[in-house]
């Protein structure tokens, strides 16, 4: 079998990547510094310091090219990297297209997505400094679950303020945080002033992200020996996720493809900055030049609909001021399914990126994704976490598109998640409770229902 | 790095096994054939042609020693097949043993568990034979999402019915059935006569797999286009499922280890032949000699407890009468977690093996294999369906055991499925509300206990 046609293209062990790579090395413009709130000044590495180690916080700001991944952290990372790149041909069967479609997976990580390829390093570093508690606030529950499994490699306790509305109609990513070893408190709680505060207003609160974060900060602040863990938008975040673009880049030299399209979902992110910032150093560099597209929630458009200005990471204004697309930070987005897309901002380099063209943003309906979702499941046989399903429609669209033109394009998305704890968003889908089960891109709707009448891909 | 110290080790796709190895062509006395309970002789391919086509009845009695897996089959098993072994390194320094424990990870697959081994070629032998339509039950629902599955890849309509106590207290299989394209109802069901029936004495029955089975059968049984698919027990299953063994038999052969010791859940035996039966033929042949351990529940202890003798398969005996250990098909077990392993009976081939002494087998309690997934998840990055746990708990056991003797024993494992949606397991034995939340095994619980605060493995 011609590599070509396998479904799957894996890496060794040995060859995987042992640096993360820092875009602000190359970036055409270097990106706006974030703003301390009361000085107006941009923040230095002691506005950080009770928050962050001092690895982390240089990590934040250096512009050197390239990180060295400590061999602790590797260890840990071969639990499941490299991670698989996989070819979509049962999908492109079903749309009758000659497009080629690989997916990057993340869903093969201890919590079912990227965001252990972060909460790895951050304990690692945290527990280099003698840090013996990290403290981190989770919405639907895939950061804690990561944050939970990373501290436990590394000695750590872990304590997760899970917004109230999520732990309790979400119990299942609660059980996970606790088996991996993880403490988690439903937020608010009685345990920090801010929380009291909300209760004592409104003894039945069902909590948001921003309280969830007021409450961890609190904590992290408050004891020299904890500090505080965030799962996307900084820099420092970003730089640890270019570890999967990294190894896309060597899974499609392996098979002498060139990507042509890359799409992925933006909330924060940092999944989509994971993936495209290898890529881009490479398109600077003059070896590729592929079109580099965020799909981001028609719920929450900061790329598409924000301002890009100076606002504050969190709900109660106690971040540094970042420059960034913001929809504001009191804005509160429909309760989607996709709940890691719900952030009022975007990262500041992906932002910075994007008002300097170097990458492309669309935003899309939550049915159009699910309906892909679908497709998806039933060719490919993961069923995606709502999240890159954004990111999973914009590629059957394009491929769709090619099976018309007849242009050979090479898609490549990130899967960044499976949907095992998200079923519910397919229920409703399935059984039209979706709130928006209406469908905005005709061209997805005709692409999907011929796909799905096509299967099954292999008989005929 | 040299391969034993990875933590992976991987075949290319085209190292797929391409023949299931059907156990009955070396066994050293053949086992009893299944009787009709009319005549008492034993039942014939007419016998079964309502509910099987002749490919699978072929299978159920052929002495080849080898079935090719059509090419159809392979397609879709190249999804996620082969699948990875991994080298549970970090179990293993928790536990301080000088023993190398293995693991072949069947929780890639769609269903996240082994069951699509047999699931897709069911589908694909009833395609061919011009069958429209596969009927079976579901108590928890992996089969049910297995076959949903497998039916989807070669156009055939799946129809389940699950056991109304899982139906309305585990929605996320339901969901995940229906989103691979299934039709699921809760039994029992207006649809049939014998649910009718039953829903007749009591319409809030709870129903049963019994009841279930009667219900998919007799839809089976009345369409001409329609057949009924089995997930364990039979011979023909467990052929599907030797593809397991296989690979990890070149996959041990790759870093050059012999296993000394395999161990596997048993419920209806399939994942457990699945694994053993490959490595039984080279002790058969002579090139290898493991100890083979099948780990049933305490709670439904069918080979340790059961008499040897002709049953029938389901409650309410409809089926061929099968020489299998039993516990009388009567019997029902305590709902324990591991619902898969829940089942009166144990497959004719692995209880003929073990009467004739090729194999061995040992009873657990759920608190004790809970307690195993807990070390494993935190240590491996993996939470473990509570099945698969049973024989964790007998590896963990002796390598502990090995950590004081100082052998370097080789062991190998089925883990034949995720538990992501099994984590109401781990919270019951996390916060002490499992029924039986004693130790039974005081070493076992000393080296969990152990290990786990000598966690982290990695730091010190």
């Amino acid at each position: 079998m011609s590599q070509i046609n396998q479904h799957k293209i894996l890496l060794d062990e040995d060859e995987m990547p042992t640096r993360w790579y820092n875009v602000m090395a190359d970036m055409p413009t270097p990106p706006p510094p974030p703003l301390h709130p009361g000085t107006g000044q941009p923040v230095g590495p002691d506005d950080l310091t009770p928050l962050f180690p001092m690895a982390l916080i240089e990590q934040e700001v250096t512009t050197e090219r390239y990180i060295d991944i400590p061999e602790e952290v590797q260890d840990v990372y071969r639990l499941w990297r490299p991670s698989p790149l996989y070819r979509a041909h049962r999908l492109e069967k079903a749309l009758g297209t000659p497009a080629r479609i690989y997916y990057k997976y993340e869903g093969v990580s201890p919590a079912g997505s990227h965001k252990p390829n972060t909460a790895v390093p951050q304990a690692f570093y945290n527990a280099q400094a003698g840090v013996k508690r990290l403290t981190t606030e989770t919405g639907a529950g895939q950061w804690g679950t990561s944050l939970a499994f990373a501290c436990e490699q590394f000695g750590l306790d872990c304590e997760v303020w899970q917004v109230r509305a999520s732990y309790d109609a979400k119990p299942y990513r609660r059980m996970m945080i606790e088996t991996f070893g993880g403490v988690i408190h439903p937020s608010p709680s009685e345990l920090t002033a801010a929380g009291r505060a909300i209760l004592a207003q409104d003894p039945d609160s069902p909590g948001s992200l921003g309280i969830a974060i007021s409450e961890a900060v609190e904590v992290a602040a408050q004891d020299p020996t904890a500090n505080y863990a965030l799962g996307s938008v900084l820099n420092h975040v970003l730089l640890h996720q270019t570890i999967i673009g990294e190894e896309a880049l060597l899974q499609l030299a392996k098979i002498g493809e060139q990507a042509d399209l890359l799409v992925g979902c933006t909330g924060g992110g940092s999944n989509f900055g994971g993936l495209a910032f290898p890529f881009l150093r490479e398109r600077w560099a003059g070896t590729t030049n592929p079109v580099v597209r965020a799909v981001e929630p028609a719920s929450c458009p900061s790329l598409t609909q924000g301002t890009y200005a100076y606002d504050f990471g969190d709900t109660a204004g106690l971040t540094p001021l970042m420059k960034m697309h913001t929809l504001g930070h009191d804005f509160i987005p429909d309760p989607i399914h996709a709940g890691g897309l719900r952030y009022h901002g975007m990262s500041p380099l992906i932002s910075h990126l994007y008002e300097t063209g170097e990458i492309e943003a669309k935003a899309r309906t939550q049915n159009d994704c699910l309906a892909a979702g679908v497709l998806f499941a039933r060719t490919e046989g993961i069923v995606p976490a709502p999240e890159p399903t954004h990111a999973l429609a914009e590629a059957i669209t394009e491929a769709a598109r090619c099976a018309e033109t007849g242009e050979e394009k090479v898609i490549l998305t990130a899967l960044c998640g499976h949907g095992h704890l998200d079923l519910a968003a397919y229920d409703a889908y399935l059984n039209d409770r979706l709130e928006d089960h209406t469908w905005e891109d005709e061209a997805l709707r005709e692409a999907v229902a011929k796909a799905l009448t096509k299967l099954p891909a292999t008989v005929n």
